[in-house]
């Protein structure tokens, strides 16, 4: 394997698919991004029939064999103790250790956050690490943290999300200028919670401060009223779910309607190339790759239930976000905000 | 106007369509249920030539002549103090002095609160009222509070959402023995926050323990996975909005999808029926009519966009809350719950 280009550790052994929809995802990468390698984590005698089957040119990758893997209900605190040479720890450490750039995985999302925090640990001015992801707006796509890591959060938490979340946009939705929006219920001064008004105060007068639009609401995320929306863990992940869950009912109540009468069935079937874009911008694989940013090192998280397409978005992400620094452009930006006093050790 | 029946008070100024949709809406109600009669607010003026339009039998409603009101975007504060001869006060006071049985408005939101804790006051065990609403699902219809009232509850408040809400689906949804879960970010016992964990606690030892069905995420709402979906007011109002975000951005994507190609636009005409049944399935006036429970008497929000079948939708939800005497439920369920002694005064 040539060492001079850009290095992903792929655990091969997460997710329903794994290692079939792993090893499909990196061909598809492969085949669009020569320059890329990978070091494959996993048990060689299921890992190897994919790597014949999907013909992965012998030198895009090295195997690295191991028998253990977490499983996808493991508790994260037994896989700390007892998962220390499994497939996902060992490609977690391969970052750590500088021998590849980025770790994507479709395994067990606890324990990708625990181990991804305790071995390349946080950065040196993030008290919390957040969950980001793409999701879909009228517009295009916006950038949306936290989803989940943290359920309450103080000011000075939800400005480190802001900054994380502006470099996020910048690295993968390649957006020059993101706008940044707090997560609210109402865009007057005086709504809210306390903390998310003094998180409103503080990057205000902020370099971000051109960039910041004020307090934004949930149905914003649908109209990309701004380009990341920041939250606590909570809020955030109420919002993803509540969406998810909608997108799926009106599929579903779509899928009844179709199925009702003759006219209808023969009415969706002239419409279907459109409904197929329709299903391809709404399609989860296309937003998959969320990520645990504040670490010393990148870790991608893939739906445990992605297939190629979107195993292999998961390593776009992890790709972009290694090729804008995004490590390097939010320890930067941290150093120009001025925290209040009182929040600094929160 | 016979004395005998149910007596609702209608404000007939407030909402973007007032009087019209308002008049036309009671005139839906009356035309299904000859047993309401009205006490319609507003300016004479404005109200009179619709009450002609939709030939409003002129037995069933008394017109009380105010030139007042208070604006769609005048502050509550505002309104409170200049406001004591509008429509909306004298509607609310008329269920105070006890010649209404509940009050409708398509108002002003903040004022319609303002004034209904002001006037009718809060209920003697009750801390926080909260609104209350309807919600579609896969398998049909859910109630979900707090939407906004309150953007931080304690596990008390939360507890007097549950029995509110259960109140509700029982008068409302007609449902015998309704469901109750607490929004929470998983289902595991250790997730969410304190008062949420402590809030379960009190309800699994309370009389409602059989229908308490434990934490519940917020795409169960789409599911109906319960009957009651039980929050606080700021995360609420996020699902809330997310869920009506959403299904705006389906819509609208499905709309770009028609207008595709001809091939789509032919296909999406011979659906249009059942596309129709779709759309009444999704229509927000048929959830029309959010209700701030918790109060001494019956005030109904209706949506300020509402037409007349929405308007007579939030007419019949007021209507069957008097009719299941909403408030001596929530009352007779509050003795029996025992609230932990911390709590109790929060």
């Amino acid at each position: 394997m040539e060492s001079s280009s850009l290095i992903i550790a792929i655990d091969a052994m997460g997710g329903d698919n794994a290692p079939d929809s792993v090893i499909a995802g990196v061909k598809l990468v492969r085949q669009k991004n020569a320059n890329v390698r990978f070091l494959i984590f996993g048990d060689e005698l299921k890992v190897r029939p994919f790597l014949e089957k999907y013909k992965l040119d012998a030198e895009c990758y090295e195997l690295i064999h191991t028998p253990d893997y977490v499983a996808s209900d493991e508790k994260p605190s037994s896989a700390v103790r007892s998962g220390r040479n499994s497939s996902l720890w060992l490609s977690i450490e391969a970052v750590k250790k500088g021998k590849a750039s980025a770790v994507v995985s479709s395994g067990n999302t606890g324990a990708l956050m625990a181990f991804s925090k305790l071995i390349l640990g946080t950065m040196p001015g993030i008290h919390r690490p957040a969950i980001v992801t793409i999701l879909p707006t009228r517009k295009g796509e916006c950038v949306v943290l936290d989803l989940g890591a943290n359920a309450e959060c103080s000011a000075r938490n939800l400005v480190e999300f802001a900054i994380m979340g502006e470099a996020y946009c910048r690295a993968v939705l390649k957006r020059e200028h993101p706008s940044i929006g707090l997560l609210n219920i109402g865009s007057e001064e005086i709504k809210g919670r306390d903390e998310i008004r003094l998180a409103a105060q503080i990057l205000r007068s902020s370099p971000l401060s051109e960039a910041f639009k004020g307090f934004v609401e949930s149905d914003d995320i649908a109209l990309g009223t701004v380009d990341v929306f920041v939250t606590d863990g909570f809020t955030g992940n109420i919002a993803l779910k509540a969406i998810e869950g909608t997108a799926r009912l009106m599929v579903n109540l779509l899928k009844d309607v179709a199925a009702g009468s003759f006219l209808s069935k023969f009415g969706f079937l002239l419409a279907l190339p459109s409904l197929k874009r329709l299903k391809k911008k709404m399609d989860p694989g296309r937003y998959n790759g969320a990520m645990l940013v504040g670490l010393k090192g990148i870790s991608i998280k893939s739906h445990g239930g992605a297939d190629a397409f979107g195993f292999a978005n998961a390593i776009n992400v992890a790709i972009d976000t290694v090729c804008h620094d995004l490590v390097g452009n939010i320890a930067r930006q941290l150093t120009s905000v001025e925290f209040l006093d009182e929040e600094n050790e929160k």
